[in-house]
């Protein structure tokens, strides 16, 4: 799919382009971005900046435990190089350019063959970096894909770091699912995300291209107050707490179990699931409640009074039944259902319009449902103690799966942050030098 | 497309269904929307409410001249009685239901043939209104369609409600253009405006289907400051004054030219306009200038210094050549260059992802390509001295075009607002009794 021609910057594309004053020189390799020269108007300075500013440096990457934005837009990319230093030169040239991004600062896109810059787009001049955050994943395809070893990274690919198996009920779409890199940008503004991925792309052309993308929301419901996802329901009541490093050294970030390289990163699980909400919406609230094993109104755990009181799995009514159904989605992902599993939910609600659907069963309704949903990702130190641990019981029993469909997503291992001067993925990328 | 079956409430559906308590009484018509009980948390009142609340009744319909929100969810209908009383009805309950969901209260489905009610999906639950409108427009279909008077209404087509040429260019997939009924949702909030579609669309059940919906955003760049769209110009900069009663008389609101249940209504054109942003990107910025006859960074129109400069289409250069190229953007949509032809923009950025284009031109591309661009949202007085005048140079003549593909889209005639107790249509209705 990939056309050589397509890496030249065709500046007299249809013959319409116009000659410029001056020529603008970018030193060094073809993918070094730089401030854009032409529309050079700072953004992200002073105090208003720092509240709108996420750090990127550090020793994590952002994104991962910064308290959720509005909005996000996930991409994931397929290689159509065969030189592990092209990718390696991406991964630098990416990092360069999500630091400027995420402090609200444009890109230039380098002119290849000694060719013309190519400006930033400039669709988000005038506002503010709104707390953008850029997390980079590998998928396992760039450590093997189809038995072979692309880039000499094989051996260096986390025990870790398996396949997921097939869940029942999966309907993973190929041309939604997996993918060589995955760039996840988070921000409080829909077109903030959007230029971040846009720019990334543009900064790959010849060596990586789009694969799938995905656009999510959630509402700001204000300080301290969990949002709803679109079923109605309070979503991410019992995820651990991201300002506590402990919880987060233990639910989260790979340690010595894993790769010197992986040290600080984590595993990212992402699965767009679509939710039937015109199915959803005939039910009834009591009914609703006993599928998610919660309250709609308070989000108080079935039997409980309010949002945070502790789940008793082990409450039983005045018949001996569980108050918290067996089959519910809060006991299915509880902690004690699965061996102590924990995950850090990080999700998104989707919303991509309507399409045609023609339904399985009674009434076998033919006409356009919505396709709208979720975009459940999480993060976790170890996949098969974490998502594949919790989602095997999961996707057998949970009520909740009548009205979701899992149709496309993946999994990737996030590498450890960079410092200023480094790029993510480095230590990976010397390991295997 | 219509099952019958699929109009009665599925109450055992699958056989999931628990018993609740109590049941609800819903008086009057199978169509009476009321607030919900089961969650009945109030929302919308104080002071906070009436920053956040747009008034709903009224001469004209809201979300027209309202000042624009960050986004939008547009819908068409398609309808699939052939009953006028129906349609008359939907329009009642519509109308009822509007006026809740804009005042922040949640809006339950009545119970048809004696089922209990379907209770609001409460996701908005504990959000300000944020400032939502809905907006009601009639297709031409509903009038006539394929020859045929469905509803008694042809008589009371206006002579204005012509049908749209074909425009150069235009490549209007029929799955995602025009409808019987239009709705649209703006609000400062991407889950106010789905929640408010998907109540009516539930509301609608057995007598009008969704046809296509568009999401879009805006992005909020501060008071008095003009939002750029993805092309990273400013957009909407030459719009008439909506704070001005003459001007939205003169360019927006039907007079006494039209049929007297249109008086105070307007007409709407809505177009699905993807944009080559791949392509854009690759331009210089002078060359993207010249297209749009303005400049990027300021708005200024070229040969002028400041955004709101008057558009001079008689400056020359030294080379005795226009300074606002003949075939830009700017100039083409000017009222000078199409004998006074004046019409109000809404329009909001859209961005549904990525799909495969194998393209027509050289180097003849294939692979994934942003599908996002412009949901253009027009209103005007009259289509055939508003829109169709302006669009059928524009069509042919602008550069832009280049970059743009239109793809979807309608235009429907939209009545006057409603005072309380009526109906948005009612005269309509009334008229054709």
């Amino acid at each position: 799919m990939t056309n050589p021609e397509y890496a030249k910057p065709r500046a007299t594309r249809r013959g319409f382009l116009t000659a410029t004053a001056g020529l603008v020189a970018v030193a060094g390799s073809n993918f070094a971005p730089g401030a854009a020269r032409a529309l050079d108007v700072p953004q992200g300075a002073g105090a208003e900046a720092a509240k709108t500013t996420e750090p990127f440096w550090g020793a994590h990457q952002s994104g991962i435990v910064t308290p959720t934005q509005t909005h996000t837009y996930f991409a994931a990319f397929d290689l159509t190089t065969d030189k592990r230093q092209e990718v390696e030169n991406l991964m630098r040239a990416w990092t360069k350019a999500a630091a400027l991004l995420c402090a609200g600062q444009q890109v230039e896109i380098p002119g290849k063959d000694n060719y013309e810059p190519e400006p930033d787009p400039a669709d988000v001049l005038g506002l503010s970096p709104s707390r953008l955050t850029l997390t980079f994943g590998f998928g396992t395809d760039l450590f093997v894909k189809d038995g072979k070893d692309r880039y000499g990274l094989r051996a260096h690919r986390p025990e870790a770091f398996v396949d997921l198996p097939h869940f029942p009920g999966d309907q993973l779409a190929p041309a939604r699912t997996g993918g060589d890199l995955s760039v996840q940008a988070c921000a409080d503004n829909p077109q903030v995300v959007f230029h971040a991925i846009r720019q990334l792309a543009h900064l790959a052309y010849g060596v990586a291209q789009i694969r799938w993308v995905q656009a999510g929301f959630n509402s700001d419901y204000g300080a301290n107050r969990t949002p709803r996802n679109l079923m109605g329901f309070k979503d991410g009541t019992g995820n651990p707490s991201t300002t506590d490093p402990k919880e987060m050294d233990a639910v989260v970030w790979a340690g010595d179990e894993a790769p010197a390289w992986l040290h600080g990163g984590s595993y990212l699980v992402v699965r767009r699931a679509r939710i039937a909400l015109e199915h959803w919406d005939r039910m009834k609230i009591a009914f609703q409640e006993q599928t998610i094993g919660r309250k709609k109104l308070s989000g108080a755990p079935l039997g409980a009074e309010k949002e945070f009181d502790p789940i008793n799995l082990d409450a039983k009514d005045a018949n001996g039944d569980p108050i918290i159904p067996e089959n519910s989605h809060v006991r299915l992902a509880h902690q004690e259902s699965n061996e102590g599993a924990r995950i850090l939910r990080r999700a998104f609600s989707y919303n991509d319009g309507a399409n045609f659907t023609a339904e399985r069963w009674p009434p076998w309704r033919q006409g356009m449902e919505f396709d709208a949903g979720l975009v459940f990702i999480c993060y976790q130190r170890d996949l098969r103690s974490g998502f594949i641990k919790i989602f095997e019981k999961m996707s057998r029993f949970d009520m909740l799966n009548q009205f979701v469909t899992n149709i496309g997503g993946g999994h990737f291992v996030c590498p450890c942050g960079a410092a200023e001067g480094e790029f993510i993925g480095q230590r990976l990328f010397e390991a295997a030098s």
